[in-house]
This record gives C-alpha cells, sequence and structure tokens, in this order.
C-alpha cells in the first residue's frame, strides 16, 4: 500500500481544506512560528505558516493582485509604499509594476519566510532584489512607530498580514492603526489583509471599528481566493481623502495596460459591492 | 479512542473539502444517483448527490438568491417560471417571493432527492406545497421537448443542475437550449448552474459557447458559494431581450423590500464583473 501525504488547513475541527502534498520542499520552525514549503499537483507550491495556507502558486496572482492594485490606481501619484508582512513578495512584486511608484519598502518580522520563499518560490519572491524594493526584516508595529517618530511619510502602506494569532496579532490593535494614520501622508490609504466575511464576522467587525475609527473613508472590499477556507476573503480600505470608487481613475488602469491574472476595472468597482450579510455586520463601520 | 467521521469532496483526486459530520440522517440510491444527508456542526444540513456537496443550510441562501433573484429583477413581469432540477426547492422558494410569478413548475428527476429533503431539509423544501409550485417528477430535456410541441411559454427558465456528470449531463447540451429557447416567450431569460471559473473552465467555455451561440443576449456572473471547491461558482445568463444589467431595474429590488441573505443591487451588478483570467475563457462569448 502507497500512503498519500496532504496537508488539511482546518475551520474550528469542523471544516478542512485539503491539498494533496507530492513533496516537503522546506520545513523549518522560526522563533515566531512553522513556516513549511510544500509542492502540490493541484496548486503547485505553497507556503504555510503555523499550518496556514499563506499562497499557492496557483492562485497568489488574486490575491495579491487585489492588496496592491486597488488602493495603487485609486491614489493619483503613489510614489512611496510601505508593506508590512507579505515576506512571500508577492504584493511587493505587483506594486513596483507601477511606473509612478519610486520606492517599496517591505518590513518582514520573520526571515526565514522571505529565505524559504527566496530559494523555493520564485514567482513570488523573484523581485525581491529590484532596487525600488527596499526589503526590511523587522517588526512592523515597531517599523511604524520609528516612522511617526522620525516624521516619514508615505503613500500607502499595505498591511499583508497572516491571520491574528501568532505574531500577526498587533496588527490587529488599533495603536498600530494610529501609527499608521500618523505615517501617511495626507491624502494616504491603508490596505489590510481582512480575514473571512463569512467565517470570521467577529474579527472582521473588530478590525472595520479600529480603522473605521481613525480613517474618515473607510470601507471594505472582497475578492475570491481558492485556497481560503471559503473562498470569499476581503480586504479592509482606509483613507484620508480618497474615495475608493468616486476617485477611482479607470483612464488610469487602461493607460497602464498591464496584464492582470485576476484584476481589471469592472472588478474594482464589483469588488466593494458587499454580500447582504456583511453589509448587516459592518453597517456600522462603513463610509463609502 | 472515538473516531470521527468526516465527508470529503475531492477535486481530481488533489483537492478536497471535508466537513466534519455529527450524523448520517438519509443514504439511499435511488436509479440516477446516491443520495445522501448529513448533519455538520459548521454548516447544519447537507446535501449530497453522488457524494458531491449540493446544499448546505448554512450557505445555501448565496446560490438561491443568485439563480433566482438576478434574472427575475431583469425581467419587468415575469409570471411563468421553469426550474429545471433543484430538487431540495431553495430556487422555487426564492423565485415564489416575487409578486408578479403566477406559477412555477419545478421539474427534478429524482424523487428521492425530493423526498430525502422534504423530510430532512424543511428550510429549502419548506414552500414546496405552495399552491404556486407545481412539482413535476420527471426529465427536464423530455419535459422541455414536450413543452416546445404543446407551445407552452415561459418567462424565464431556471437550471438548477448538479455537474456535468450522471443525470445532469443532457442538460449541459446544446439540443436542450434549443428547446429552452423554443420554450420561452420573446422576452424570455434562462439561467444556468455555470461551474467554477477556475477549476472548470474547459466545461465553462463548452456552455458559454452553446447557450451563446443560441441567445442574442449571453453573459456569466459570478457568486461565493462556501462549501464548493474554491469557492467561487458561476451561472450563465442567456436572454432574448433584456440586457442584464441595462434592462436591471434597481428601484425594483428597493420597492420589493425582500430581506436577502446575500443578494442586493449592487451584488446583481458586481456579480457581472468577472476576473480577467474568466474574461480571457470566455471572450468570444460574452455578448454584453
Amino acid at each position: 500500500m502507497k500512503s498519500e501525504l496532504w496537508i488539511e488547513e482546518k475551520v474550528e475541527d469542523q471544516l478542512g481544506l485539503r491539498l494533496r502534498v507530492d513533496k516537503i520542499l522546506f520545513s523549518g520552525k522560526s522563533e515566531f512560528q512553522s513556516v513549511d514549503i510544500v509542492e502540490t499537483r493541484a496548486h503547485g507550491k505553497l507556503l504555510l505558516n503555523d499550518g496556514l495556507v499563506m499562497l499557492t502558486e496557483r492562485d497568489e496572482g488574486i490575491y495579491h493582485d487585489m492588496i496592491s492594485h486597488v488602493p495603487l490606481f485609486v491614489h493619483p501619484n503613489p510614489k512611496k509604499i510601505l508593506v508590512i508582512g507579505g515576506g512571500d513578495g508577492g504584493t511587493a512584486r505587483e506594486v513596483i509594476r507601477h511606473s509612478s511608484v519610486e520606492s517599496c519598502t517591505m518590513v518582514e518580522i520573520d526571515k526565514m519566510v522571505v529565505e524559504a520563499c527566496v530559494k523555493y518560490i520564485p514567482q513570488t519572491s523573484g523581485k525581491l532584489s529590484d532596487p525600488k524594493i527596499n526589503l526590511v526584516i523587522g517588526d512592523g508595529v515597531k517599523f511604524v512607530e520609528e516612522a511617526v517618530k522620525n516624521d516619514e511619510k508615505y503613500d500607502i502602506v499595505l498591511v499583508d498580514s497572516t491571520d491574528p494569532i501568532g505574531p500577526a496579532q498587533p496588527l490587529f490593535g488599533s495603536d498600530f492603526y494610529l501609527n499608521i494614520y500618523k505615517c501617511l501622508n495626507d491624502d494616504g490609504i491603508v490596505v489590510s489583509q481582512g480575514e473571512s466575511p463569512f467565517y470570521h464576522e467577529n474579527m472582521q467587525h473588530k478590525l472595520s471599528e479600529i480603522i473605521s475609527n481613525i480613517f474618515p473613508i473607510f470601507s471594505v472590499y472582497n475578492f475570491s481566493n481558492m485556497t481560503y477556507p471559503g473562498g470569499l476573503w476581503s480586504f479592509t480600505f482606509g483613507s484620508k481623502k480618497y474615495h475608493p470608487l468616486n476617485d477611482f481613475m479607470i483612464e488610469k488602469v487602461k493607460s497602464a495596460a498591464l496584464d492582470f491574472e485576476y484584476y481589471n476595472e469592472n472588478i474594482h468597482i464589483g469588488a466593494f459591492a458587499l454580500p447582504s450579510f456583511q453589509k448587516k455586520n459592518l453597517h456600522p463601520f462603513l463610509k463609502v
């Protein structure tokens, strides 16, 4: 009998998403979390932090399109971008496709994630040596504290975090967002990984409350990630000046003439159309 | 050691979606397929045909909202509706919420599905005894053939089918859609379960080719179903006269004042915004 190897992500020990594994490429334990990279036939290579699927090669383009291109096509001239987390490099890869971007600073707490992705997942990490990308291994919470002290300003902050357990927990707190507000320019935007509208209603409620209390413009937008539980996932959108739809420049998307896996101008607008159950949950906070 | 019971739906033996089962309520084998109803803690009761998840109580509202309310809010005065399949009763339940609807004929091939749902899933089957619903146990393919012969006409046909294996296979063929065209009024609309834009690109391409060859207006729209592989799922929209967006009457949604789980006017519009990878696949057929 030939045994089979599967990895499984469970939700509350009641629901599981499994992928059959051909080969384990890397398995390590950093001071923050366990880091695994496995090869699957269905979805190519996978990165897992503490056993949770962070990305798969086959569908990572969706997540990275949506975290980056939505705010970068709302801001008329984004030059300085800060990414908190995103150690796989996929977000930074998409950010620097925008010609206005002069620098993308990326603050990843876990060196092991970056090193494992550089070695095994060039699809996402392949642009990390680009001169526009400034990779910092460090704590994102402390980084924004320091940025405030040093009066460092950014046009857009992208919080590309794991789930609110382990090292990412402080990334879901109000102190962190107050500092992000302070280190954004007067027309700055922050976009953050917002969990599942369906399975994480409480967490989404809490995060929306925090960000909407700080930013005058706030909304949530959705996308489909095949390998996250339920497939329906979201980002929060906090903004000092620009409205995610009224200030969205469709012409800018057309003239950029970039080839996207998932994103396009209709997807941008449609992503802000929230299901009724989600609107009910977030109703007090939506300000668009 | 206490053993655990899980049900799992697999995609090509490489990817699996599992739900932990508390109790098996019904397990039968009809002349068409196996029919199972199980109780889970995560998603309530589940209906499975040939081991594939047809619905779960927790998220069935999404599918049934989207198959019915999109065409019923595009057609200005839908009176006579035909549902092919849909033995669980959820689609018919949503159809008769529209005050213009005079009759909803539902043709389900498998009596066992209806009987099991009537007994165990009143959430979807609870309206099957409504006088507006006319339940026929029979072959949907033959039913539309007969309807053409007898010059029976409908305003909207909803093809609420399982996957294109087993009894549902002919529901993905061009003869079936030619007959649907003929038994629709001159301003009729057909909406059909359209599989996954991500995992079933070939099937979606084929079905779109068939329907777009017959109907002058054709598009595809997406929604999120937590318990189908990948979560991103779609319906095809074929129409003789009405455009799914240009003829969509937002005011009608507002004045209907129905309480929806998932659907709303923005979701209606946003659902037709297709990801770039899907647009590339369906490009030759999209006529909206």
